[in-house]
């Protein structure tokens, strides 16, 4: 019986991860261990940990290892305290595999943690490319793993290119595009009380509004507060409701938070819903239903391609990620992000582009899972 | 003026980058600041610190970031131990460029702090290939660095097809050869007094003599024991009186050093003398004297084919590192070891081969660094 | 020239000490060396560390030292982050003398750290009693520092009876009220625009108001949801308009802060204004002109002291802290809450009692800093 | 059933606690849970986890928490990893009691994560006196815990006066005393094999011999080179062989072994036995037997009150610790040393003082742990 320690870092990693982990439990050869960490038992950012709870999943550890200030030198010092802790668990639980997900800084933490103990390390959603420190942080990540979960045939590629051995990568599509086609499935209406929680505005949801996701950029750290006011006025100029979605916890969503907090106080904020996060199948109902999406989620292009979403995609978050016809990439301007929207307006919903996968990724994961045995030993292909 | 960074975190990272922090120092434009770390601070393991103000720089902070244990656990914690305390080094100092050296378990919290603090991070000795996590963390380590000075043709190209920018990486040569050279030029005899301190025997090292440096394999964890007490019989068989160093402070260390405790305590260790540490000049010109370099340091590989040392590579640490026609592999095996250094003693000493550099790699990487202007944001080749 | 370190750690810490740090910075014979650590750093908490900049100390360190989460695991893992970094600070600075303050979770790390380092240790407030977990640290504190600066009789009492030397514990006074003095001296109007920042209602200050301020109990952790809930149902019974203050960052201050958006969000909040944080000049004055201050911060009991502020005190933080008739003491019941604030209404003001100093501790701190020459080697007198 | 956790942090600990760790493991009414930390877990301090699991215990978690350089800095920041770690086992174990020994710098780790995560705490050997740092930390785990296991009266007494309710103290004599009482039961030769580990020279038992156990004192780091240089000469002035035990994991053990390397280099070493350290029922058993203990550890006045052993104390790590008449104090000098050893020499073995205890604390802790239920809020009793 394998033993697979899942590391759940943050609300985004579950969503990422939750199909995968699903298999896992049920896949008679696999023993699931779940490690929630970082913001994902913190309440100020949703503790996505008593959703993983009320899955069924039981969570082995709950690790604190975010440092406060939300600096590059506090991401730093959580990735430390990540390296602490993870050793005193990874002791008690003995994982056969761990599981680290895409390219946050904790991922690092999970990375560095398994590889130095000599525990076989697998990667889901490496190989592809996008701005910010994720950027580095993916291909380094991808450097300690073992074996390799690419979403995309781009990424899957990339991988290889990047020296490992093409028999360990595996190309199984999005875990996340798993959770959206089951959502999708089931033709159950939005919850009648979404406007319940959060603060701001109501507004009708069957008319037309625009659903705003915007987080900060590590490698413009500073620059937030500027970032998300042009997106608010954007937003002011078009005219629409909105829904936004409180930022990330990496270095620099202060400065968000700050841009939000000063609009809200400053301008008229009545057709303006904030959430400082939202379920996963609300926000892919959503996703369904929003005029456009706005911001630099990633959402609006691996969900996006897969839902028909427009989706205006604002400065270099999303730099250079394999995307479909559904994004429309826009600077940190007020005038050309308005611009963008009220061209999404005018073309309505877009087609099925399934990139990123088919809805089947997590049972893949777990089968090979079950049987795959990668050298500890790495080596570089060339 | 550019501040430049360097952090030292062992007594091997101050042989590496030495030449570099000279010719730093001596640039113009450039300011040196040096971090001692790890390693390169306790007396355990020669403090190399105390070398370093010698040389006559200046030590602008000193991180104490060794968890005990020489385990894989406490090789993560203590990168953890320096993620948490080098944001508050590099906050007082401000560097704009932050050097770090190769492939130890430390490269990594300073590849992590500076490249998340979006600092500059340059990297020595990157693109080679080797065996245990070192492989891994190399490769890490220049997914996270903006510019890169590789020592030999292969690791440039390597770097390259690792997806970095072409123009940031700078074929420079191997500082390490830089001190080689400088060393060898003066003709100077080795000191009288060579075992006036480490413990054991005392013979005459105009005479034939082996040399013997054999470090943990971190993927190997738990086998250290036997693989010293392999190459410790080898040389009781081969007959020859052996100068025999400490190892690093890897995972795995206390093995090695538990079986060289056996073996003084259990057989005939008059004609053996164990040293914690020597200085570089020693060393070196102990290579140019010694009959055979035997066990699995770098330097046979490096250093080696610069000065034409005749060596026994044992195992799998040094797998597949670009490598002279000095260089004899060999497994974890008394008796191949025993036969493998006789047939280099028949051989006698080798012709000196270039590969890893001219002895001017220093002066290089200070002139680009004072140049150099790498994008902060990283982006994959292809 | 001795050199005084001040560890600063929240905006409550620097009330604290301001005015020793001028007197220590203005002394011929002492430097002044301030690091500011914690929430000091933090703009959730109000970054005092900018108002400790433009009152014109240098910053020598910044330390990230709070581990996210407010539970008391994480104000354990906090302690140890501080830990893991002071040295490295301390080792740079070299202080003759570090100065912590009172009994918050960071002051121990701080006389921990100075006094393994064999620093000589000075702490002011210790010796008064209280509840929370704070009762423990401010005695522990006082078992490890070498020279005691209690702010009242009583308190100067107690460190002697717990064993202290009487030569080395000084009755200074508070230094909060060298600050309280100064404030009240020049007759300056409250600023105007006092609504300007902070979220909710405004309201006529020249009218009758009431001043809120109630932070978490470490020991009662779980119940500030509760706790809050009653205190704000009394402010509505009373039917006064109120400043309520934001907790400070301890185990528990993000269940009075859910707290306080329930009732935000659920109950009329047209005449409650919501306060981050206040500058302390601002808070002294309001103290000055509140009908009745209602909580359980130690203000109502220090500075209302002197004031002659009424005051309303809940629960049990300020359990048995030497107090004047200007509090009233009740349990966490709206109706005994509201009772006590109308028979305070009733009262009016006090008259001032100088339990907690005259104004003048500062100076006379630095003055005994600058001579005192205490044994490291501490020993009980009994 | 009340779960119990014991923090083991180094062989000493273990010896001071194993008599209650056994009676609470037979308890019908507690469980027994074990951490293991610090030096415990370190082969180059004897790893007594290993012992601790012979003797039956189950370990619960195993913690690395010392910082590699044994300075007062690092005492520090081994103090702060404690802090980040432990809390992370106390959320798994969940223990209703933690149990902390003594006065080693660990022990601070444990007693502020358990009072500051409202576990009840309890402490063994406080209210003792002594030198070195471990004089303030025993003070201040005394001020944070809830209930109290004094060894000795004069200890009681003292807990007593520090402001601790006299009801919470309990005398319940020293659980080391409990061991001592049991080995000697049992009239078991020494082991033969006595000189088969450590390293040096061998001699007969049954002569006359000393006993050397000497540690650094914290706050006098920087002179234990020169302090058991002093012991050393005269160990050899006396001319009695000797067995020597290696030193504690302190600030400042590093120079005491690099004095004792030292001598073992330029000396004659041919009747000095070096131990790293040595099983309890040996240490007792040489206890009984050496003409004299010399050194300062405690075991001379515990210990060899109880077993009438003549023992010279030096310098001030056992000042005013509560004595019998066997014990002789000397300051750091050869010659009063070597005569304090003749003195005691010439008296012979002294009449049993059981000022420590009559060897039944162990069951009279497990007794009390399964019934007393201090107040979690502590308050001084003055």
């Amino acid at each position: 019986m394998r033993k697979v320690c899942v590391v759940v870092g943050s609300r985004a990693n579950y969503s990422s991860i939750k199909s995968v982990m699903r298999a896992v439990d049920r896949h008679p050869d696999l023993e699931l261990q779940v490690v929630a960490a970082a913001s994902a038992i913190l309440g100020r950012y949703g503790a996505v940990v008593t959703h993983i709870e009320q899955d069924g999943f039981r969570i082995a550890a709950r690790l604190h290892m975010l440092v406060e200030g939300e600096t590059p030198a506090t991401m730093v010092q959580s990735t430390g305290m990540g390296l602490v802790e993870l050793p005193v668990v990874f002791d008690q639980l003995r994982p056969d595999i761990v599981v680290t997900v895409g390219d946050r800084f904790e991922t690092m933490a999970t990375a560095v943690a398994a590889a130095y103990m000599n525990i076989t390390l697998a990667h889901t959603m490496g190989g592809e490319i996008s701005g910010t420190i994720d950027e580095s942080i993916r291909h380094a990540v991808t450097k300690f793993a073992h074996v390799h979960f690419p979403a995309c045939e781009q990424a899957r590629e990339r991988i290889v290119r990047l020296g490992e051995r093409p028999e360990h990568v595996h190309l199984v599509g999005c875990p996340r595009i798993d959770l959206v086609a089951e959502i999708l499935q089931d033709a159950l209406p939005l919850r009648n009380d979404l406007f319940g929680t959060g603060v701001g505005g109501r507004f009708d949801i069957d008319g037309e509004f625009l659903l705003v996701s915007q987080h900060p950029v590590t490698t413009e750290y500073g620059s937030g507060r500027d970032q998300i006011l042009a997106t608010l006025q954007a937003v002011e100029q078009v005219g629409l409701p909105a829904i936004i979605l409180w930022p990330n916890a990496d270095a620099g969503s202060e400065d968000i938070a700050a841009g939000m907090r000063w609009f809200r106080e400053h301008r008229d904020e009545s057709r303006l819903h904030f959430f400082k996060n939202l379920p996963t199948d609300v926000y892919v109902r959503l996703m369904a239903r929003a005029a456009c999406l706005v911001g630099n989620s990633s959402s609006g292009i691996r969900e996006g391609a897969f839902i028909g979403t427009p989706a205006v995609n604002i400065g270099t978050r999303q730099m250079n990620r394999q995307r479909g016809p559904n994004v429309v990439d826009v600077d940190y301007d007020a005038d050309a992000i308005a611009g963008a929207i009220d061209a999404q307006r005018r073309h309505g919903r877009y087609d099925r582009q399934p990139i990123y996968g088919d809805g089947c990724a997590g049972p893949r994961v777990a089968d090979i899972l079950a049987v795959t045995s990668p050298p500890l030993q790495k080596v570089l292909t060339f």
